[in-house]
């Protein structure tokens, strides 16, 4: 996309080992330059050099862990933006422990999450069922609204329709094909797209930005799928040509 | 599949980072909801809302040894089947080590392997050559009788004929296809396939529904493949289209 | 390729979470066997089989460093020849210092980088830029010609046109294709073909046959991609089918 390629940020993601070649590829498809570690002892040279951050928690360890604290402070001493993908968060209790110490402690940019998360972080009761939503996007509205307002950040709720806020404002995105659902890390992917987004626009801008660019492109390449093989293959492509 | 997704069941993956991706992506296209961790400290909380679990030691460390304990414990603390993927064992002391212990410990529903994988276990004198069987199934066959009816387990041996046992009964799986060897973790998709089932099905039955369901995919895929990086993209989309 | 699935070289590899998917399937299609690993306790088992080695610091941890360490010593020990890749040195002080010392103590038979990087280990000033080169690889010559003779080792520099030197003989090779660079984890593949070259001859002639083999699948891939997600499943393809 040539609003990212033409400054080709630098998007450090500490991510899980699941989404690591998806998200790389995706970032580099859509113009920007992606470092995947999640070594402390690096995170204040990268975030030195680095536009913008993602931490996502699904994967998580005690090396992992502290590697999100570096790299969540450096952001915050260098001023750059960064964006947390909360996954499974109320699957166990340390990932909820985590997710809330990062937020509260280092205030991201964007918290891109599905409606378990959201209804989870925000402590309204529901229903969380691994690390897929057991929520429809409709019921976690109000949770976003309420959190954005309260952190002071923008919120992204990934679902049939996306929703954003930034506690005040709203939008939609109603692009996409429910066979996104069945591909691994697609949210984790929109999450590191919010990054590279927010790298070069506003929080709020850059998650509405990131959410059409995904559905948009998951909407093409579902539409020349056979299967969630094909679609996670034409996705990169379409990510790739989106202009 | 419908068999599985009228219950999604949640299956809980310990695995090698090589196969962290293909394996969610495989489990998702099968009807089943994949939670990919190894941390110790989620563990119990992860196993108590999961329906199976699959442990494999692809990628060993010390870290990754100690989530593979707590979640074969926490398996048998909820009665929870769980599949043991021995991936290289024979290939150095570690892995043979560990591999001995989780068995012997927590006994796994069902151990799917190759055939020098078994042999290994077995404590029958074989050649192993790193990660890939240098043996042919057949050789196998009465090393796997034993090894199940000594320790109350299934198990199922991929090849060019899979085969499985649970030390009386026996079964054979003939299709797939030669190329499914040349794509990597096949065999560990295999095993997270039969953790699947294992949730819905007692795990003889397990391991033949997943074997079959493997191989029907492979052939499917390989039919309409120009090499092994289509193989692997079709084999997803046809696992996705099984009904 | 014949002249390497006649041996089927046993290639253990220590390389980044983004790669291990990408590079153990290029493996599998070229006619090597890979096994991924980084675990201290077993290198020296798996050295003691395997016909080369590869490591690559593209995400480094304190786990991962020990590992390498233990694995080269291992390499040197049994007179097995190792590839270093080191991904994004110059980006962090951990980075330079890991691959310094690598380089250093167990004498890597290749190096596999990119210009920026090679110019970082000559010691020359230069931009870097995350893990993408922001060199072209004509300035990198002069320095790695120097360093190859200075280390006794070969240096194959990817690039627009890839340069490979062992101090004296100097190669090029200008296939392969612009859009190489926009997949994740490309040149972490060179180095890993590179180790499977090593084991069946010198490693000057490794690396060119390696860059080769690359830039060859590289372009007939690229000619039928519709973006850089085909390119990727195209590139495993057309390893596959090399002659």
């Amino acid at each position: 996309m040539k609003i990212l390629s033409d400054k080709t940020p630098v998007v450090v993601n500490i991510t899980n080992y699941v989404a690591m070649n998806f998200n790389a590829n995706a970032l580099l498809a859509v113009g920007a330059s992606p470092i995947m570690s999640f070594y402390d002892k690096e995170m204040d040279d990268l975030l030195a050099i680095a536009n913008s951050l993602v931490i996502n928690i699904g994967c998580l360890d005690d090396n992992e862990i502290r590697g999100m604290h570096a790299a969540a402070a450096a952001a915050n001493k260098y001023g750059k933006p960064w964006v947390l993908d909360p996954v499974g968060v109320g699957a166990s209790k340390v990932r909820t422990e985590t997710a809330v110490e990062l937020i509260t402690k280092y205030h991201p940019a964007i918290v891109r999450c599905n409606a378990s998360e959201i209804m989870v972080l925000h402590g309204t009761a529901c229903q969380t069922r691994g690390v897929d939503s057991a929520e429809p996007v409709e019921a976690a509205r109000s949770c976003a609204r309420e959190f954005a307002a309260e952190h002071g950040t923008v919120v992204a709720v990934s679902g049939a329709v996306d929703y954003i806020t930034d506690g005040k404002r709203e939008a939609e995105c109603s692009k996409g094909s429910p066979m996104m659902a069945k591909v691994t890390t697609m949210g984790c992917c929109a999450s590191a797209v919010c990054a590279a987004f927010a790298a070069v626009m506003p929080p709020f801008e850059a998650a509405v930005h990131a959410m059409d660019a995904m559905g948009t492109a998951g909407q093409n390449a579902a539409a020349r799928s056979e299967g969630t093989g094909s679609l996670a293959m034409h996705f990169i492509d379409e990510l790739y040509r989106l202009p």
